[in-house]
């Protein structure tokens, strides 16, 4: 099915966070050929932070494989502003609409340069390679310090015009509840992110069991052994992630939730009573018995998915999820 | 642009509500040629609700213009199942599961019959002529006795798998809330819709001016003269709207809402605290900002819109935004 020239496609593909920034050449399989990390220096200037970009980039270009390269896939943090090519992560300061784009594509022989939110790049690798594979219509999530998320629609990724679609973990889903610091309240994610399951565990009185940190993992395995008040803080947090997956579901019939991250560990502590609770919120047939699944793919998925996202916006057809592991 | 083919092609739209059952030729630049009118026979059994839009597409059939219909497009009241091609209008009893589709192509010589619901409908006659008309990302809606809406994405309309796609009314923004007819809580219908608006007036202890009935256009007239138990019902269904409107924009990037329907009649008194509740809740930078507009299409929305739907799913590129108002 692959003409030569096809199968030997590469896409260089940058993932960056406010703790790491991975880089890697991506075959049109999703394998991982070549890889370069550095820590994010995220209390530095901009220029600090570039460079350490800059440097990834140069570990890439080492490699013999850099002149099969096509494209170069940026997942980040955000916000990100595709429509103009910037990025202002909030855990970046030194990042306030920087022209990544821009300089990525001087650093990269002028390869086209696509950039995502860091959720619709998760999203993208979940859907070529994990657990949204074949799935025309998909919401996949982050659980972990935030909620983040990305959607597929009618077969293919929606980054939106500004790569930011899919961002559940701020959608109200209690229009009179507690102000989240985006600004707005009752948000998805003040509800169901890992340290506010911790923090309202807390504030009922909920001690981490032999002295342990208090993590969100922590509170799954009181839940686990049967404490009360970290069922309900889990609970709580389920409901939410329903409200707002029913709500997702309602708004453009996705018919599958993919979710990953820290929280997802949890396992059935989340996923029982999440899926409880979304059988009340998700109610209009249309939008009944979406199915919740764990996401499959780990790290990498930023990776993955930063490759992805660029191939679908280039256009590059081999890189689609029906060739996928074929090469 | 147009060939003599293209120009002259007309879409056979038919607009079923619960209370009539409207039917006209379109052309392909939105104009309604013919026009046939029942009333839907809601109460009785389901063949002889068929019988009412046998008559609509017979009166249709008897003008010269027949002949150069080349599909029939349906707006309904929902759910709907375009996949099946079947209805389970809420108003119409008889018709559960109906093969509505496969009916109409019978009485109407095999012609192609495309399905959506009557806010996707709604959407595809704004954005084709009215206030969405240039927006590549909006959303529209109806306040009314209901609140629905659909949803344009990338440029195209996004009916969703089964054509129900931009169901706002019944996302929840109050998770904790008051329980919908639709099984849920806290849906945006429940807080905004006419009757609810009328609902929580009395309850506060508004009294419509001079005898009047009460309704929400007389909720809407004492807010305008200052009575605050009225304007506290608008400013409640101002801020769930708000919340569901940038729920909106958050997952999918909409930049525009237009709102019609009879609640939005109402004016400035829904429209200006709808405006300063927004900019509470869709606070992130791709959200924020998203521009507010009364709907430009009145009661022929749902028949110009069942046109434009048809004209998108089979690719009647003639009948498309560009080429509107050309003809």
């Amino acid at each position: 099915m692959h003409s030569d020239r096809a199968a030997g496609s590469l896409i260089a593909a940058l993932d960056i966070g406010g703790t790491k920034i991975a880089g890697a050449l991506v075959d049109a399989s999703g394998r991982l050929l070549v890889r370069a990390l550095r820590p994010t220096p995220a209390k530095q200037d901009g220029e600090t932070v570039m460079r350490a970009v800059g440097e990834v980039l140069g570990e890439l270009r080492l490699d013999g494989g850099w002149r099969r390269v096509v494209a170069v896939g940026i997942g980040s943090a955000g916000p990100v502003d595709a429509s103009r090519g910037t990025v202002s992560p909030v855990n970046v300061p030194g990042w306030r609409d920087f022209p990544l784009v821009e300089r990525v594509a001087r650093a990269a022989d002028a390869l086209p340069v696509v950039l995502t939110g860091d959720g619709v790049a998760m999203t993208a690798a979940e859907h070529w390679l994990g657990a949204a594979r074949g799935y025309d219509n998909a919401l996949c999530m982050v659980v972990s310090t935030g909620v983040g998320g990305g959607l597929v629609l009618g077969g293919a990724l929606l980054p939106g015009p500004t790569g930011n679609a899919g961002h559940i973990g701020h959608i109200s889903v209690d229009l009179d509840g507690d102000s989240c610091p985006c600004g707005s309240r009752g948000c998805v994610e003040r509800l169901a992110s890992g340290p506010n399951i911790v923090r309202r565990a807390l504030e009922n009185g909920w001690v981490p069991a032999g002295g342990a940190e208090p993590t969100a993992a922590a509170v799954a395995q009181s839940a686990r052994a049967g404490d009360p008040v970290a069922l309900a803080s889990f609970d709580r947090a389920a409901q939410a992630l329903a409200a707002g997956i029913a709500a997702t579901a309602t708004l453009v019939e996705v018919r599958v939730v993919v979710i990953g991250g820290g929280v997802a560990g949890a396992g059935d502590v989340l996923f029982g009573p999440l899926r409880a609770h979304l059988a009340r919120y998700a109610t209009l047939s249309f939008a009944a018995g979406i199915e919740v699944v764990p996401a499959l793919l780990g790290t990498d998925a930023g990776l993955v998915g930063a490759a992805a996202a660029a191939a679908q916006a280039l256009g590059l057809a081999e890189f689609s999820p029906e060739f996928a592991l074929e090469g």
